[in-house]
């Protein structure tokens, strides 16, 4: 199938684009690498060094024999998105192209706008333009199990029947959603189920689960490398752990750690979007699916970690940071997740086994993460209106003990420099 | 108390600052004149000529004997929110100052981007420059009972406790608006929402009804008249059937008319945004409060409307054009109203006593409605991805007879221009 990947430079659009060239689709993307710029806004980077895109490119080329069309362009550019979906007409498009990361858009009032509106004027530029062009083709949109929040209830996937004074309905699942970006989420599938409605676009709403790993059948060679960031702002907090173990520093779940979340495996993560793309809906179908594999609690996943950790001669300690999340942090968590698996998903991946490989990609590039220790302290708090003076603050201020190795060259904006992000 | 009207140059916005000034309260308020503008860029106007704001601000000044601060400017320049927090630092934040027309977001991409970027981002605006200056304020914030779609249980105010597979929780109630702007309103809600539980804010959630009317006992005079759409784009349903059984067209309920809706006249909408203003939440909460006194289906609006028409001597056919929307054309209609009442609203107006004084006011100004009678008929398709080319038709396109009237000078921008919107 013609696939077209938004957003194809990120952490997950990269490995799916390799998935599905492997797979034997056609695949497209667009990027504006404005993931790239955001995390040096933060002063981090990814831990495994990404090159300029037309080396990405390149490898593919070499690596895999297969060609992969690029589109450079922001989405927020109306004309541009035409001009890709009508050059295109794909089968799919898988919608990644979004600001993925909640901390960011609690920094200030400016990045919960950015934020905000920019997801969903790129989400509102797709609908549109896959009206004009190819309304036939099937919108992958990545959701996040976040947007549903903690409920006390089971979490259906995206609509439940429910019997309220006396009758019954199908209804939306209530979303409360965590942070400004948990809710731009929110706010795209109430666009893309409305958009199915009136137009008869089929769409696939992916209520993602937390994705773990760095690494996939098809990266055979560091020049395929996937970007893992494990910074406070662009990091999950199991990112963060492994990384604070490699550098012998504490393992530091917010608050009292019983927060659970859904988790599923990159490499697990790229078969359910296949298998979405393989099985698209009818026309003017809505349809959602909850695509993690198990649900942990951040102390589970503190204690994985450091019992993996043990393996690789290393002992982290474990410390609980006030959580600068508002956030519950004890609650019932029980997500349905039968979709996928009616579509023949099988879980290929189990935690333990990919924090293994996390601590050996990672230790080869330990000097990236010591020379960025400092940005895994949490310094953005969702009661402040304004964090910008504590990062401010951070960016400044002396480097925590032991000082860091001097830094690699800063990567660059345009893709045809040889720095790496 | 000191309130702080966004949008005050609006339909509700005005009455509702004549209305809290006549019972001593402290009034400011904020416009763009946007509205004005955006109903000129639809080929339409007020039925009610609206003065330039200066001459606005006097006619309260001599009729009223007060003061009314004024900022314009747009809400979405945060350092201009900023400064008129900081300066006024009221108790209660109206804000009314939105997009607010459904076919007007349904016109093209673009129009569907301004309207939701741009209502999102003037409420995130209002909710930091609060948090900053005014934290202990009340923001009563215009929702829509549109935000709620047709559901087929009965509709709760905000929140329900329902029972799922054998467990209880309180949730936001689902919402499944029907177009752009609707969903924007809900995209407002669950921001200001998040915003109550991280800051503490206070916030009441007013999913307000249909207003009908153009009349407050406040208006004493043709100079505090506030403005009344009636074309397809800003004026509602009921808005067009009183104009076209005036200017002898036949009344035209979409589709098969059986659309359920909930309605209040303008002066109990005042009265509800008072009572709210005068009974604050506690700092965290945000409650929610469903707007209206009556349910009516179009075919009952057009019908009562045609009532009122004979009495006047007019003798309105109805007649069913396609449905423009993409709607439910008959459907389960029961939303629950309690909360205003709880804190002593009472209906004081009827439907059809509305209705007459509507006939009696417009009929003064049936020029400036036959000036525009061609705007009446539906335009803008939800189906269609771009209504622009049949608006550009109908703008270039000879007037249905009977030929016009000649218009009046357009209405202009600047506020101290002396032509009427």
């Amino acid at each position: 199938m013609k696939v077209l990947v938004t957003g194809i430079d990120g952490y997950s659009g990269w490995p799916l684009a390799l998935h599905l060239l492997a797979r034997g689709h056609d695949v497209a993307g667009i990027d504006s690498f404005v993931t790239r710029r955001r995390v040096r806004e933060v002063g981090s980077w990814s831990a495994t060094p990404i090159p300029p895109w037309p080396k990405r490119q390149e490898a593919v080329r070499r690596l895999l024999g297969r060609e992969l069309r690029f589109y450079r362009g922001d989405l927020g550019r109306y004309a541009f998105v035409e001009e890709v979906l009508r050059t295109e007409r794909p089968d799919a498009i898988v919608h990644l192209a979004e600001q993925r990361s909640a901390p960011y858009s609690m920094i200030d009032v400016h990045h919960a706008v950015a934020t905000q509106a920019e997801n969903l004027t790129g989400t509102l530029h797709l609908l549109y333009a896959m009206r004009a062009h190819c309304p036939e083709a099937h919108l992958v949109k990545m959701g996040t199990m976040g947007e549903y929040g903690t409920p006390n209830v089971d979490i259906p996937e995206g609509f439940f029947e429910i019997e309220y004074r006396g009758r019954t309905d199908r209804l939306p699942f209530p979303r409360q959603a965590g942070s400004w970006y948990h809710w731009s989420k929110v706010f795209d599938s109430g666009d893309v189920m409305f958009a199915s409605r009136i137009w008869g676009l089929r769409a696939t709403d992916v209520m993602q689960g937390v994705i773990y790993g760095v690494r996939t059948p098809e990266i055979t060679d560091d020049a395929l490398l996937t970007r893992f960031d494990f910074d406070e702002v662009w990091g999950t907090a199991l990112n963060r752990f492994v990384v604070q173990a490699i550098l012998g520093m504490p393992i530091t779940p917010y608050g009292r750690g019983f927060q659970r979340r859904g988790f599923i495996a990159l490499e697990d993560s790229m078969q359910s979007l296949r298998l979405a793309i393989e099985h698209p809906p009818a026309a003017g179908e809505y349809r959602v699916f909850n695509q993690f594999d198990a649900a942990y609690s951040v102390n589970e996943l503190a204690e994985r970690t450091r019992a993996v950790a043990e393996e690789f001669g290393l002992h982290p300690t474990i410390e609980h940071p006030p959580d600068p999340r508002v956030e519950a942090e004890e609650h019932y968590y029980q997500p349905i997740h039968d979709h996928l698996a009616a579509l023949g998903y099988r879980a290929t991946r189990e935690l333990s086994e990919v924090l293994r490989e996390l601590f050996r990609d990672l230790r080869r590039f330990r000097r990236r993460l010591e020379a960025k220790r400092h940005v895994l302290r949490p310094v953005v708090q969702w009661r402040s209106g304004d964090n910008r003076p504590p990062l401010a603050a951070r960016a400044e201020g002396p480097a925590p003990a032991p000082a860091p190795v001097p830094a690699p060259p800063v990567a660059a904006d345009v893709p045809t420099s040889r720095t790496a992000a």
